[in-house]
């Protein structure tokens, strides 16, 4: 390899020579996630060709991060691909949309050949990815859209990968994807997901889930602080403590070390934070995605409508001024309400599990992709922001019964919930009275009561639409007769005063 | 009239002469809605010309509905053109979607001459009436895409129209609809909304709205049922007494209604209506569009979300075997807590009429679209499903300050949700203590907690992205420094780890 290098090295100071392949694997975008991709992935022993489309990075890298490993620079596309062993493996690390069609389209004409592997690890939305897929098999390309999740950290040392795509180029890419990833009792958390978008709409949900995850932690910090009234170093030990229990999570451990950083002058850095979130990405496309699958993912959205609300500081600076509410004065056990408010984050986290892998079931259906829900699981329990003690429950859950319904019918997570409830509920109500906002606890609880409800308010709601725009309804089959039967539109004149003209091409 | 009538109803026979043009106003869809516009136009002195596709439906309305009034038939879409004076004004009343674009295409290929007008009087989607009043206009044809609420009895006696599209198109139909819509106050309940898809945008929302007014109520009702425990004639007792109060609507007037209505047996038919709602439109729409522009529109988010739960309904079934909750006890006193939920959809329809209004007020900047509220809130204060005397008070919030930053700002409903928020609080609390959902309920007053707070759990949010992704965070203003200055990327190394890379163009 030392040979290899110096070939190479000579190589970037201008000779024209023809260039030896010695690339095993190729990634293109050097912010922090690339670089840390590509290191990860020389100490696994592969040789990677980094290319960057600002050049001067590729040398800032080689001269510093890089040194001394096996990363070889590219200062042109064309050269990038020369360096690459066939079939060529090309991860791409760049914003989701237009420059990730820009970098198909010159690495198309760069000199890739047929049989060549094109990776996308970025972010991008599931349609983009099965709409590529097609485009470069058309080609003779093998085209993987792969969600990588894990922050810095994660792609440094192994994050969690969830490659879709072309399964045609799996044979090929899969040592380097489960070399890189991360392990979980021995189990590499990269499996081959599904066609075309799948890889990347499991990514998207995972993020939607993360989104759910932060809301959670934020809105169980609120309450510790201005509810039960801790200091951070208080909140901190909570955390701290919950760490070791059922929320043993990656996003527990950091929140526990966030509360614990102080910021020079000795006081907490988190409470000098603006408390103005994004939210134009994954976690949006996920809530729009059930929207359209109908499927009430009720925690996720209302995650992402919290950093909505979030983001409007300045008009919430001016309301804060105008709408009064109560005064939180904590006077009960703080232990007990602690052990409450640990129920009610773990009871919330369940149901937005069980929220995401209804989603996903409904997708599998929907879109005709065969999809894992253990693996999914497994790909989530390492590496990356969600991973958690939590995940590994899920895992066991889906292996025992794969057709498993619901997460909520599995007896772990069923007996968990039960237990759960009554922390829960008194957290939830207390919210309300202490005037702090809990919409993703409260969310959780009401799709809980709503779902083990066999009759919901719902037939007011198909009565009143049948009495202002005859939209008709459908008889409980209990209650079916010859007037009403079961299975069809039935339409009542309510009034005595409308037609009887059913509205069937009209949807007020 | 009665001799073009006359002469009209000889062509029906099929004499092949030359027809006078007699028609004011042409009308293509014979569904409910499309028969009761008619009508209603013709009580208005229009000539109207009625055309169905299933041209059978066309006789059978012209011999029973439509007898001896001012309406006539056209058997082909070549003679509902040539049966219109000019410029032509035809309105059409068919499915959302191809079918609208295929009626487009027919008429163009029916004689429609330039200066003609076509009307889309369907729950089109916005972006489609956007793409179809640029392709007519390039054809010299203006198109006008327009919402119309109020169900059969509206469409019959005076329906909310909001018509928007090519506004040269507004001097030619403001005498037909304004003549056909519904009046408040003397008032037209129809008003020039906009350019291009605006008013299809502004009945879109009206929609979500009417999703979230209807969820409200069916919670109301739960709550009254299964944890206060009231008969249905009681039920409508209690609706009688709200609708002479601030909830005094058309919504609560018909749930009166339906809890009044039995079946043959004496028992109270709603019961035995199967409670499974659809949700595939427009209420949909307006979540999806809220969470594009990243508007808070919770209300109506969870208004979707459980019309989407409710559909599941055999699931339900199975969950109801496995999932235990509370059993309600109703112990206090009916009066007190009536009087609390009162207050509870009261303030809850606030909060959803002021996120609607912030989702509007939002669309017109992105849109740009010049909207005015006060004439948007009094389009929906007659005709409508959501028409209310609460419309009557956002018209004057409006008229008073047509700058008005939000609703709440407005001192008659920053005083209407202070009085109620406690009856508000006490209904969530109860509901998350007796295990009856209410998604509605509850989101409402986390929006309102979260709105009012000025120092969100958000911070923790950004903590954690930075922790994880290095994706940077801003520092509150008040706590501005050297090493954190305002309005500046900032990033923590809150290990000690990681690098000292951002995440410039990936997003965890």
């Amino acid at each position: 390899m030392a040979n290899a290098l110096a070939r190479l090295a000579r190589i970037n100071v201008g000779e024209p020579a023809r260039i030896i392949p010695s690339g095993d694997f190729g990634l293109i975008g050097l912010a922090v996630m690339g670089q840390n991709l590509i290191m990860n992935a020389a100490d696994h022993g592969f040789t990677v060709v980094a290319f960057n489309r600002t050049v001067a990075k590729v040398d800032r890298f080689l001269n510093n991060e890089a040194k001394g490993m096996s990363i070889v620079g590219a200062h042109s596309i064309e050269e990038f691909v020369q360096k690459l062993k066939k079939p060529r493996r090309m991860m791409m690390l760049v914003m989701a949309g237009k420059p990730v069609d820009d970098f198909i389209e010159t690495l198309l004409g760069a000199g890739v050949e047929k049989g060549d592997i094109i990776i996308d690890g970025g972010n991008s939305h599931f349609p983009d990815t099965n709409r590529r897929t097609k485009y470069l098999a058309g080609k003779g390309i093998r085209f993987v859209g792969t969600g990588v999740s894990g922050g810095e950290e994660g792609a440094r040392y192994g994050p969690s990968i969830m490659p879709g795509g072309n399964e045609e180029a799996w044979p090929y890419v899969k040592d380097v994807l489960q070399s890189i990833s991360a392990k979980s009792d021995g189990e590499a958390c990269c499996q081959w997901v599904g066609d075309e978008g799948a890889g990347h709409y499991v990514k998207m949900v995972h993020n939607g889930i993360e989104y759910g995850d932060m809301q959670l932690i934020s809105e169980a910090y609120d309450i510790m602080k201005r509810g039960i009234g801790l200091s951070n170093k208080e909140m901190g030990d909570v955390f701290a403590k919950w760490n070791k229990g059922v929320l043993d999570s990656f996003l527990i451990e950091i929140t526990r070390d966030i509360m614990y950083y102080n910021d020079d002058d000795g006081t907490p850095l988190l409470e000098k934070i603006l408390d103005s979130a994004g939210q134009k990405g994954t976690g949006k496309w996920t809530a729009i995605n059930a929207l359209d699958l109908g499927m009430p993912v009720t925690l996720i959205g209302e995650a992402v409508f919290a950093r909505c609300l979030s983001s409007l500081k300045a008009e919430r600076g001016r309301a804060s001024q105008k709408l009064a509410g109560p005064t939180p004065k904590f006077e009960g056990n703080k232990e007990e309400a602690l052990a409450n408010l640990e129920q009610a984050l773990y009871a919330s986290k369940i149901i937005s599990y069980a929220q995401g892998f209804m989603l996903i079931q409904n997708a599998a259906k929907e879109y005709s992709w065969k999809l894992n829900k253990p693996e999914i699981a497994l790909m989530w329990r390492g590496g990356c922001i969600i991973r958690s003690v939590f995940l590994k429950d899920i895992t066991a859950a889906f292996r025992k019964n794969p057709d498993l319904e619901n997460l909520l019918f599995d007896d772990f997570f069923n007996d968990a919930i039960h237990k759960a409830q009554s922390g829960w509920r008194d957290t939830v109500s207390k919210g309300a009275l202490w005037g702090i906002p809990t919409p993703a606890f409260s969310t959780a609880l009401s799709f809980y009561d709503g779902y083990r409800t066999k009759d919901l308010p719902a037939n007011l709601l198909q009565a009143q639409r049948d009495y202002f725009g005859a939209h008709t309804f459908r008889i409980k089959p209990e209650f079916a007769s010859e007037k009403y039967p079961e299975g069809k539109d039935n339409h009542v004149n309510w009034t005595g005063r409308g037609g009887n003209v059913s509205a069937s091409t009209y949807t007020a």
